[in-house]
């Protein structure tokens, strides 16, 4: 496909404008250029090693996973300095993250002193040690340990821990990115991390070092990479950002859309496409139509329904293609295999999404 | 993983209950062995052939597909009957279709003359002859002609077609079939069915023979195959089920569920597990816990949230595993690569689903 145009892909297809794209990876960059926090983009967005190392050479010190099969397809790539942000439990897990840890700096994320000590008896065993980072609960209520005193007992139980090396502490303030109200969001993010911040004081204040705070998305990076203290950002959506986070408003293009073909044309206001929700998702709610004259009203499983706001107005005709852009872009991506790199039209790139489906 | 416990599956894991599935097969095809319509079961929802096969085995005539990848899939595994239930668009597209057309017996859906006639010049050259099924609007209003003259009109340009064999019509009441008003449901199929037969009666004036009349989903069978006229139905999510066609009280059960650990407990009412939205789907709503003294009350990418109901009741610790059930089966399993069929506890089948991510 390279070298050709972009309407020659099959649809539907996932395409990515480079030059959307590229501008988003140097903005975030440049944030962090001059800052005490570095940036370490989650690649649980665009789950493609080629994207990570473009990250990478731009700066960020090393990649974020959300699963051990994200970080396993990362270190075969050859990326190096690996954050799980996750926990990762059972012996089947476990076995796997050793061999990730034996190719890579693995640091990965504990709340609990028995999953602490089934990581570093396996690592142990196996002749490895394991960067860990505690995760704490900065207000999301999932996984961590509360702030504060629970982390500093759970941190001197991993310092007695051979297989593991404590490197800090991280907190996702994942219930507040995506808040659509600026002066909220900020707040709100501003109180997350004074708690993650004050849970490292009460480590160091116990003559614990705390190397690594770790923290952030792309709705509040602004936040979390200016907080003194923190000292690395996990943002992941930016790099193509979606219909939901545009709103937001941060100063990162839609470089993500779905390729689409007309596949019906019922009557003068109805557009029906090949991309429904197996193509496209939809918990995060519709999709919207690149092309403004239309909207995107309702997703089969493989169908894709717009209406035409001025039936006089829109040429398409059964054959054609047109762009969708997806209201959740990692969820969307992670439904895909290829991902379609374009600029000026043309295919310039036509990239594997390797960890795609790496769930366990 | 065959003969190992269920419990041994790393997680998160699609889980079949192989006695469930197989009454339900059993169940469905019990409904049509006397009927004059027959069953075309659609493997949009399981995407795997080797389930298409037992479908066959229990009496089915042939299988349903949404996507020409599915169909490639489908006759690749030596199925021969296979209708594509939806329009084939473009030239790429259509040189494939040419392709499955020689190694099975396809059918596929078309809707305009132009779409007729680019099959037909293709199949011509490559010297097969493609059968065709016209789809009419029966109230979905997505693709299709009109009921009636719309439809006879095509088929008097099908007719003139060499390549194209015209085998009759087929109408989706897609609209209806998830209605949960048992009454309006049916009344309003009852509707779709009589557009779709008046249609049928319509071509066969005009002196053209019609062979099938399909139509048909899961929640619409019962109506859909007793309806006289019609010949076969597509029924497709009655093999697994899920939470939202469960409500609908049909008679087949719930053979799916997303196997997930405990990843964390974060105080006594909160169990966090390993399976979110990149696990289970939920555009249909929350999934639902098997185990009823815990509600899913939130998914994130890679998280489910469940909340105890009876907080002294649930002894789940960090490492158990639970079961969920998928709100919406068909997009659930599109997220997954493998199916793990269990009876009484232990894994029996392992099966790759072989058309996932086929939307092409």
């Amino acid at each position: 496909m390279i070298g050709k145009s972009m309407y020659d892909i099959d649809t539907p297809a996932l395409v990515i404008d480079l030059d959307a794209m590229e501008r988003n990876i140097r903005g975030m960059a440049d944030f962090f250029r001059d800052r005490p926090a570095k940036l370490r983009p989650h690649a649980k967005t665009h789950k493609t090693p080629e994207l990570a190392q473009m990250q990478l050479d731009a700066g960020a010190i090393g990649i974020t996973c959300a699963k051990l099969g994200e970080a396993e397809v990362m270190a075969d790539a050859g990326i190096r300095d690996l954050l799980l942000a996750n926990e990762v439990i059972g012996a089947q897990k476990i076995a796997r993250l050793v061999e990730v840890a034996k190719k890579s700096d693995l640091i990965v994320a504990v709340d609990s002193v028995e999953n602490a000590r089934a990581i570093s008896e396996a690592a142990e065993a196996a002749g490895v040690r394991i960067r860990v980072l505690i995760e704490v609960d900065v207000g999301q209520n999932r996984c961590g340990v509360r702030p504060g005193e629970p982390a500093v007992r759970l941190a001197q139980e991993i310092l007695k821990l051979r297989g593991l090396l404590f490197q800090g502490i991280m907190g996702y303030e994942g219930h507040i990115v995506l808040n659509p109200d600026r002066e909220v969001r900020e707040s709100e993010c501003q109180k997350s991390m004074t708690q993650l911040v004050s849970t490292r004081e009460a480590l160091e204040a116990a003559g614990i070092p705390v190397e690594i705070v770790s923290g952030g998305g792309t709705g509040t990076y602004a936040v979390t990479g200016a907080f003194p203290g923190v000292t690395e950002v996990q943002a992941g959506s930016y790099i193509t950002m979606d219909a939901r986070y545009k709103g937001l408003d941060l100063g990162f293009e839609c470089a993500l859309t779905v390729l689409t073909t007309v596949v019906s044309r019922n009557g003068p206001e109805i557009v029906v496409c090949d991309a429904g929700m197996k193509a496209v998702t939809r918990e995060f709610g519709m999709p919207e139509s690149k092309d403004t004259r239309m909207e995107v009203v309702h997703l089969s499983e493989e169908h894709g329904k717009l209406t035409v706001k001025d039936p006089g107005g829109v040429p398409y005709r059964v054959g054609d293609k047109i762009e969708i852009i997806p209201s959740h872009g990692c969820t969307t991506i992670n439904l895909h295999d290829t991902f379609y790199g374009v600029r000026a039209g043309k295919v310039e790139a036509v990239w594997n999404i390797a960890a795609r489906g790496k769930v366990r």
